[in-house]
């Protein structure tokens, strides 16, 4: 087997915050970090596909991230280079495929929205389908519990500026694999699944915490990375429920401290803590 | 002057909350409200603009809004009809002027992110330029604190079910007009811009309120409405910090209680609460 070829990459992350001068209720002058946030336009072999906007935290992922949930890109191998230049605000990412024609895809995706990106959202409902998640693997809430105070401790941008979420990729036993903040969910989702391409990590028996919401799209791009636990702080909606019960996934939401509330999936989870019991 | 010719609507609203069951950390049954999430397709003119996801609570307006906002219709006087099929997720608008071709507009439509959707971002940052927002109008805090708890006690659904963020709009005696919530920040907006149309509502003496964070996209859009005042229960990034400094909106962040941080145009704040003196 040949080794794999990584891809030339950028090293170009932006400054996180930036601090502003803001006036308070009693008219004092309080000095206030805010949250980064930079267009930065996608380029796929000069073809201009996206302007996303991002905190600048990890901009090569984010590309290869968003390339990779949008099928865009088939296999990280298939990627030359990543090169981040914030002077032009762009990312020109190289295939090594160059003949190959991205029109079609391009072509079909459709916008959408509700705090989404662009997505070729009839494409991916389809793939949806297809996707079997391990069905082998537990998580035991004691170890959840580890990741949920881990992940407390970690939100560093947005305990200093908010107005960012934050997603982690973590084993079953609790440990943080990867930890990303960005001013929107999306990118921090995509910004996990470009690194975890780089790094060669499979998702088949890993967690998925994220700050923001379980929406449709969340669901859809954790089934995608073949992720079968996916986690909340926060709450879901209705079509993120549908597809996460069609696709089997463990979906908690409202999980902080020691509570959780699991939605689907429940099957996969173990009641080890205060005493150890099969859940259900 | 001739009458304001109305367009046709539908009435189409969807159930915004479903029950569901989920599991809490005990493994004890709770019944849980999660917000509704509908894909709703938007033709203009039978072409296919956009696909958004939506908790279809005000699905017309949303239409409306989104149009205006992403400058694709320019007055709600060319808009005849506007009719919602939930049967086949798919919202048509009918234009007056048929014959004016959409189509140089739509392929200039990028696709920005960041918790966003798709935007004429280029063409919406000269349109900033050219905008005024007067600076005649003045937001008393003691008006800021009784518009602040009016919302508290209105947001229902985030209540019942979270996973929403809700927009109002108010008068600067903190009176609430329309109070508008959605799966989606941009939905929500959208949907006030939608009604401020069909209602014939000015925004230049108004106070637009949203939970969500304030990003670049977030102020664009009030500004664009002619809105002087933006306030925040949530944070800002860099980016909507500088356009509302550009732009020279009033904007406040973690607004909520009796406590705010304003970033920009303060010069438009009164502080009367306690005592009345002039800010700053």
């Amino acid at each position: 087997m040949a080794a794999r070829r990584k891809p030339q990459l950028t090293d170009a992350a932006r400054p996180t915050t930036f601090e502003v001068e803001a006036y308070n209720e009693r008219g004092e002058m309080v000095p206030t970090a805010i949250a980064g946030e930079h267009p930065l336009t996608l380029y796929l072999d000069k073809r201009e596909v996206v302007t996303l906007m991002t905190l600048g935290h990890a901009p090569e992922a984010l590309a290869i991230g968003y390339l990779r949930n949008q099928r865009l890109v088939d296999s990280i191998d298939d990627i030359a280079a990543v090169q981040v230049d914030w002077e032009s605000e762009a990312v020109a990412v190289t295939t090594r495929k160059k003949t190959r024609d991205h029109s079609e895809r391009l072509k079909k995706r459709t916008v959408t929205s509700g705090c989404g990106q662009g997505t070729m959202f009839g494409d991916l409902m389809e793939e949806i389908d297809s996707i079997e998640l391990r069905k082998d693997v537990r998580l035991a809430d004691a170890d959840l519990f580890v990741l949920l105070e881990k992940v407390r401790k970690h939100e560093t941008i947005y305990k200093q500026a908010g107005a960012v979420h934050g997603c982690a990729l973590a084993t079953s036993a609790g440990e943080i694999l990867m930890f990303v903040e960005d001013v929107g969910r999306h990118n921090a989702v995509d910004a996990i699944a470009g690194r975890m391409w780089l790094d060669g990590i499979d998702g088949s028996d890993k967690v998925f915490y994220t700050t923001g919401r379980l929406t449709s799209e969340m669901v859809i791009k954790c089934a995608q990375m073949r992720i079968p636990f996916l986690v909340s702080r926060s709450g879901l909606t209705h079509m993120g429920h549908a597809i996460a019960k069609k696709v089997g996934i463990t979906m908690l939401g409202r999980a902080s401290g020691r509570h959780y509330l699991a939605f689907t999936g429940k099957e996969r989870l173990l009641r080890t803590a205060p005493q150890p019991t099969a859940f259900a």
